[in-house]
């Protein structure tokens, strides 16, 4: 062991390979290391030295005001978050529609992140810091001996030579960041799960189809073009002599693949509120959710792309094909995971009698879907997008099963956890930009992004639509098209999958670009989506005159993307012939069998299978299944369903073409819509489901047949409701 | 430096001074160190060396592993708590009531810790512990310089060198114990919160004096006798050999302190299935709430027990009094912050239009709340004291302010926190039992501690009710007192307070008996409540004879203790009558003037001033406040007082003497009950709250005239509703 560099002067902690800190590990860890220096003070009785009791002593004091500041900075959050909120209250109340809320989280954040940056002197780090070498190699714990007593330490992270002694920074500014994996591991969960969660939607269903090949193809298909254009704008930079390190092509992919991770929470607000055209919402938002799986897993795959021997960075088919397997097993891997804890909570839900506990049921619903993320990362699969499918099927079999109240308190817990979670992201993303130490601003790459993003998008919204128009029945319309590209916003995850990563030069440079972009995107497209849906000529909801009060209740109910799944009230319908401009009522009529029949296919066995299995609802599955199975499918099925068989069936036969569906979040919509949720809407939601009494193949022509005539009276003129009340 | 006795064998990881380990430290930061070590393995880039990359390569592989086993173990702690729902829902639906939830969580702990101890076979800790020696203290940071690369270690503790190769563990046992801060900042909290929060009843109040002083006297006698008994089984230790470190008067007097929080939840659930008396509900809820704040400050004023110079241990009059003002400082400083900021949060919420909003509301009453902790631990106060007075007052002002719809979510939300929380920590006590490495089991101390316990609890409860009787109007019956007595369960604080430090031999062994006498009161005490009610002749209201489901309901709601606070309905008093044999219907009658006046004055300043400053409701404050402050007072009143006041009036006059409230909670939990939470509570409730037309004076002696009444008749046999269903 040498000791010749060694002892470096403790000029201020320098920062570490990850260099966000993980902020609630002090928090919790302060005290530990108090108590455990208060007792060994104790311990140590009377025989114990004075100076050893003043050096712990003075540890003490240490730690307890590092857990002091810890609070403090966790304080500052909530003081954010709290303003926030009012904020967010006041421009609800006055309409004021042209900042989203995440946008004001991030304006509130950018503000506090200059006074910690700029308003509070810089202090020298108080830990002192001693450096001891060793032999070749570091070991995640650390025994050290000091005068005859042994302190363990810990692994933190490697710091690059170069910067120990450069960063002169003050302790605020290092408590107000976070460990990156605090954003995955215990910020994107609830958020994925509460978008899988809300999906239960039937245009949702009626669309997958699109939503599918948007978020799979159209994600690849972006990282692909934006990690190319990329490439070409840091070769451009090499030769400008603007980039100081290496920044390589599997880089440029990696950016290609965080960007391409679409958020546009801003957009849906607004669809909400003005009760946009449902079909558009249902495109946006479940692109948006299937993409940001795509995108986790992408980008982990392409980190995973390592060539063998030592051309690292160049093609290597074996590698490649090594990448396209890692993707498509963590894929489908977490999609069975997700899939299968949710369909294990349907089953104990619906064989226990567990709904006449609402606590009980409402604890196990978030456990399950809580152990789902652990399972998944368990098994070294990703448990973000596990939630994701979680989410979804807790959404489509277990919610039947539980208890009117649980409905309401499952979906109210995740409303909440989503909301807090979400508006301390992008608070965080506005405290980031000052607070962050490694920004890397390259404004040729910045700008760079933003055509690449720009061309990116567009390459994926428009070519694939046309395809996806030649096999649908009701086309993506031009206006669809130009509002889908025009909401390529970038949110929560992009952030999330940027600031996991940020050791290197080339990953800081993407970080702080995609911080920009997030900024811009999320201001300047929030801001402009009442005019751009104007401009053109997209149909929204007329709101009925109701009493304010009201008013705001449905506002704020549809804000946050659970089952806003009305139809404008018929009323409303005299819009559609005002202007029936629709550019795409004269395309070809492929019939329905040709394009729906996977998903009739699907429909059908989910309907006489999975939804008897799973649910209390659907045919008996005595009748549909084969006659040797006759003793499992009598254990199998519920007595509810042979009780009132009939009715059920029809109800049913609803749920195939999610007609049924649609009655049964009505009946639930209104209610909430109301603030409340209250227990009799059970049984009128049973009626509305019953009102439909036509056989299935009948409705589902009808359904088909109303969409068509949507279709080509869409395009109507916006009224704005808030013109009324200015 | 010397590096002499440096290089130890990785004979296996040793335990640090706070043994048990923060599990969701390794969680969070696993992925952190394996991404860096990707990271410089791609930034290197092709100049790395092939040793380097393979160390990296095998550095990030053990991250991974690590990360993984700590899903593993996350997800142990899930399951154990989905199989006590699953198990809670089976005994609840056969009315099985000899064993609580606690009690079962913590079996099914004691299962895990079994399995976990001896089916697992011990491994080697997989770390590899370097040492290097300093000069002369520890540093919470350390800088370690490996072959040219920097690395960075924090501080995790201190290790008894006798320890540090004599510990062969496995990893699965390591990855299941908790840094001890996380019962103290996670999960009581929420505990602590919803028993504030759900402590808004009439009865409590009315019993405030006596609820007061059996937490504050009570629990510093109870914590002052156990101390000294504990001294005396101490001192017969010593005698007979059989203690091998030492153990002081500080350390007696610091477990009486621990052992004095009572966590009656067995008892009190038991109390709510067979609406048992409601004065003596509230007597031990009341108390173990409050004396819960009263054994932390006490703890840790006795910690802070420390006489200058070297005779510590002994009697120093400077010490104690320095301990007194410790005590009276962080109790008063806690009590201010958590008041402050409920005050705080019903102003908002009162002068904002925020409950238009519930999702809003919601959240900002959620980050109010757990600010106070947070604004509390910076201050240096206990954060867990101001969360109680926090919900406290949150209950009694801002409840009144929010929608109907935030009361349920929020009520729910705490509901649902508090109850994972709870099971949580009551299985990892049974987890503890035979994962945590370092019990120290006497016997001696163990018999002895029980023993003090149950003389502690006699000795305060038996006396204090004496004289508590001479100015109370209707006395504490010997029945209630001896159920009272019987009643001092142990459970999470206890264990909380006696976790939170394990470093010396002294604390694990008060820890080890905290942890017998939890069990044992869990499991008997929570086993005998219903012979024990039936054979003290404590009046027990009869469920009426409803349908299956609708009971269970209202059990299940009655158990969470939200507003457990009806009496038993009116076809119910005929068992009144049955055995009117109340020993203390014959007491001296004390006018009410006397015993009332304190909290008739507070009642009318919180009735005149308070509630109409922090709530809608109240006289408007231009009729109570002195015509001086006439433009401050119409500033603060809020326009609804002014618009309908004479019936808000009426509704406040019943507020003071909690007629009014307990209507209120009347119309609240009766739709609760049906597992719904709707929106038409609110007339209905104002109703309610009307029907009381009676002046102030006229109610509040009809309401003391009721309780009267109701303590002659107080003894009613007990009558098992589960016998009509068996």
């Amino acid at each position: 062991m040498e000791s010749g560099d060694a002892a470096r002067p403790g000029s201020g902690r320098a920062t570490g390979a990850p260099p966000p800190r993980l902020l609630l590990l002090p928090l919790l860890l302060g005290r530990g290391l108090q108590v455990a220096a208060a007792a060994s003070a104790s311990s140590s009785g009377a025989a114990a030295e004075d100076s050893s009791a003043m050096e712990e002593l003075a540890t003490e004091k240490e730690a307890e005001e590092s857990h002091r500041q810890d609070s403090v900075s966790l304080l500052t959050f909530i003081l954010l978050l709290t303003l926030t909120i009012l904020t967010i209250w006041l421009f609800k109340h006055r309409r004021v529609r042209f900042l989203h809320e995440t946008g004001l989280a991030m304006i509130y954040g950018l503000i506090v992140g200059v006074i910690l940056r700029y308003g509070i002197p810089a202090t020298s780090g108080r830990d002192k810091s001693l450096s001891c070498t060793q032999e070749d190699r570091a070991f995640s714990t650390l025994l050290v001996n000091v005068s005859g007593k042994f302190f363990e330490y810990t692994l933190k992270g490697e710091i690059s030579p170069g910067k120990i002694n450069s960063v002169e920074q003050n302790d605020m500014l290092r408590k107000v960041t976070f460990d990156p994996e605090v954003f995955f591991n215990i910020l994107l969960p609830p958020i994925i799960f509460h978008a899988g969660y809300s999906l239960k939607k039937r245009h949702f269903f009626r669309n997958l189809g699109s939503i599918l090949a948007y978020a799979f193809l159209g994600t690849a298909v972006s990282c692909f073009i934006i990690g190319n254009l990329m490439y070409g704008v840091v070769k451009l930079m090499k030769i400008m002599g603007q980039l100081s390190d290496k920044f390589y092509y599997t880089d440029c992919l990696f950016f290609g693949a965080i960007i391409s991770a679409t958020d546009p929470v801003t957009v849906l607000a607004i669809f909400n509120e003005l009760h946009a055209d449902v079909d558009l919402y249902a495109l946006l938002f479940g692109e948006s959710v299937l993409n940001d799986a795509v995108a986790i897993v992408l980008s982990s795959s392409i980190v995973a792309y390592q060539p063998a021997g030592l051309n690292t960075h160049a093609f290597d088919a074996a590698a490649f094909f090594k990448s396209v397997g890692i993707f498509l097993g963590i894929f489908s891997g977490s999609f069975t995971m997700g899939a299968v804890t949710g369909v294990v909570t349907a089953l104990v839900t619906k064989f226990t009698k567990l709904h006449c506990f609402p606590l009980l049921e409402t604890a196990l619903f978030f456990l399950m879907s809580w152990s789902t993320f652990l399972l998944a990362e368990a098994c070294g699969f990703t448990g973000v997008v596990a939630v994701l499918f979680c989410g979804i099927t807790q959404a489509h079999y277990t919610y039947n099963n539980l208890s009117v109240e649980s409905r309401s308190r499952t979906k109210q817990l995740f409303e909440v956890l989503h909301f807090l979670a979400e508006n301390f992201i992008f608070s965080y993303m506005g405290l980031a930009l000052f607070t962050f130490q490694k920004h890397v601003f390259s404004p040729i790459f910045i700008i760079g992004a933003f055509v690449a993003i720009f061309l990116g998008r567009a390459a994926h919204i428009y070519p694939l639509s046309f395809f996806l128009n030649l096999g649908r029945r009701h086309k993506i319309g031009w206006n669809f098209q130009h509002m889908m590209m025009f909401s390529g916003l970038r949110g929560a995850m992009a952030f999330a999958l940027a600031i996991r990563d940020t050791a290197s030069y080339a990953r800081q440079m993407m970080f702080t670009t995609t911080l920009l972009i997030v900024f811009f995107t999320v201001w300047i497209i929030g801001g402009g989506t009442t005019p751009m849906l104007s401009w053109l000529n997209i149909r929204v909801g007329v709101e009925e005159p109701s009493e304010e009060d009201q008013n705001e209740h449905h506002w704020q109910y549809f804000r946050v993307g659970v089952d806003p799944d009305q139809d404008p009230p018929p009323n409303n319908d005299s819009f559609q012939v005002l202007q029936g401009d629709g550019p795409d009522s004269a395309r070809g009529n492929r019939t329905k069998q040709e394009s729906a029949w996977i998903f009739r296919l699907w429909y059908s066995f989910d309907h006489n299978y999975l939804k008897p299995i799973l649910t209390h609802s659907g045919p008996p599955l005595t009748t549909t299944l084969p006659a040797w199975c006759g003793l499992l499918a009598r254990c199998l099925t519920s007595p509810q369903v042979y009780d009132n068989q009939e009715p059920l069936r029809e109800e049913d036969s609803d749920f195939i073409l999610t007609e049924g569906d649609l009655t049964l979040t009505y009946g639930d919509s209104t209610v909430t819509a109301n603030g409340s949720s209250s227990s009799h809407t059970a049984s009128t939601s049973l009626e509305g489901s019953r009102r439909t009494k036509s056989s299935s193949e009948e409705v589902l022509e009808r359904d088909l047949g109303m969409g068509d005539q949507k279709v080509s009276s869409r395009g109507t003129r916006l009224v704005f409701p808030l013109e009324d009340n200015a």
